[in-house]
């Protein structure tokens, strides 16, 4: 695990920013440095990478655009200010998110890559390429992506979580000062140039499927389960998945249990959060 | 619906043959004629249609495979005997199942069409065309199939009928003699001459969908869910369904309940297919 072989490194006072953290990134992160007697440590993550890059080899980035209006929260949410304080100086257009459970839920990835990937299966695993945004997103995969939104978005609601963004006004926020545009998720894709590079992945075996649903879709399962809003189209994604892949990923996920938040009530879990104190949640 | 208007026309003593069935089809319209004081009349299914053909317009029917080994049952079963003796001077090949659960769960196209619709999805909305199952079908979507097909056994199990076929053991039990050949439901369909024809449909408002999931899938879904044994699969490509047809396939679909079943133990819904009689099942 990363944070175990970070530890010995780090400095009483140190910022870590998990970029981006993903569901409950930083809760873990933070407490794994506590076991390792570094909980002087502020760990902070954003809901997305700042930039859309491709690795072209091992020492070379190709960065095609940068997200403005990209949220960022620390765990705890009492350190969130402070950090971005400090990262705006870098980062000069990085805005506050409430907490880390807005942060962890608002990676869009989960919610566009996986649909895509399923709805495409039978392109993906056949002889030719395609354009993964441009050419595999179409008006009824654009539907069933706002569909799973408004599934997540209403597990942010059930967590207080108002002012969490949908994927297309987020988009937007991000990507209009580039050239996005479009009035709905199928639009925002195919028209928006910063789309327009990627090439489908030609096997399931990639991160699309085997990181956005054990560390995305899956807690959004989880906790949509926790909350009684149920997520249909989420559990049929990661369903379809798993057969696709031919692995179980619901094992291989960050769960609320990992993280020892699976008996909290909401206003516990949103006291932990908040505070990042144990003290106040230990019935 | 065809029972009713079918019903002045039929004399007492005739068989009227239902090609294919679906799930259900020939006990509702035998209780529709029963309705319309058409009770004499002997009413029997196939699992499929017998031809593998398409309508090539409203005269024309071009038939490019015929199936041996097709399955048939009469509602009530104890007519399934004489039914088979006369159509065989027809078709020689039929042969007799079990009841009209059996045929009814046995049409292979809801199991195998609706996951070809949905996870060739972005490749039915884009601009080119593509063999529905040359090139739609590949290993992936072939295992899906089969774990689908699975589902399907376990309600058919539960129901008794130890003797349904796997869609592949029946595929090779319909087509072996004209060149249908592989290991498994991919290969099969992929080298099986009578499926290099179909150029997969360009809309989702299309029978593949609209067709066979409320005459097929939801009943299955229906089943198992009454069995206990759950399907998360069909589930799964139920949901997405609904989402990509923009309808409510649920809604529309001929559940138990539309057929007066839906509170009989598993044993009065046999006894039900096999005599025909409601005296049995009425408590």
């Amino acid at each position: 695990d990363y944070a175990r072989r970070c530890a010995p490194y780090l400095v009483s006072g140190q910022v870590v920013v998990l970029h981006p953290g993903n569901f409950g990134g930083s809760i873990q992160f933070k407490q794994i440095l506590e076991k390792e007697g570094k909980g002087n440590i502020t760990v902070a993550e954003t809901e997305c990478l700042i930039y859309s890059c491709r690795k072209k080899n091992p020492v070379k980035i190709w960065i095609r655009g940068y997200k403005r209006s990209l949220r960022l929260a620390a765990f705890p949410s009492v350190e969130t200010r402070r950090v971005l304080e400090f990262l705006r100086h870098a980062y000069p257009y990085l805005e506050p998110a409430a907490n880390v459970l807005e942060t962890g839920l608002s990676n869009p990835n989960p919610i566009v890559h996986t649909p895509l990937m399923v709805l495409n299966a039978g392109r993906i695993e056949g002889d030719e390429d395609f354009l993964f945004y441009w050419e595999g997103m179409t008006p009824a995969i654009g539907r069933t992506i706002e569909i799973m939104d408004e599934e997540r978005l209403a597990v942010g609601r059930a967590l207080g979580l108002d002012d969490m963004r949908s994927i297309y006004r987020q988009d937007r926020d991000w990507f209009a000062y580039q050239g996005g545009t479009g009035s709905n998720i199928y639009e925002a894709h195919v028209r928006n140039p910063i789309y327009q590079w990627s090439v489908a992945p030609a096997t399931f075996d990639h991160r699309y499927l085997t990181e956005d649903i054990p560390f995305g879709l899956v807690p959004l399962e989880d906790l949509a389960e926790k909350l009684r809003h149920p997520a249909p189209t989420v559990r049929a994604i990661i369903h379809l998945a798993n057969i696709l892949t031919g692995k179980d990923l619901r094992r291989e996920a960050r769960t609320l249990a990992d993280l020892g938040l699976d008996n909290l009530a909401v206003h516990q879990l949103l006291d932990y959060v908040d505070s990042g104190s144990r003290q106040l949640v230990e019935v």
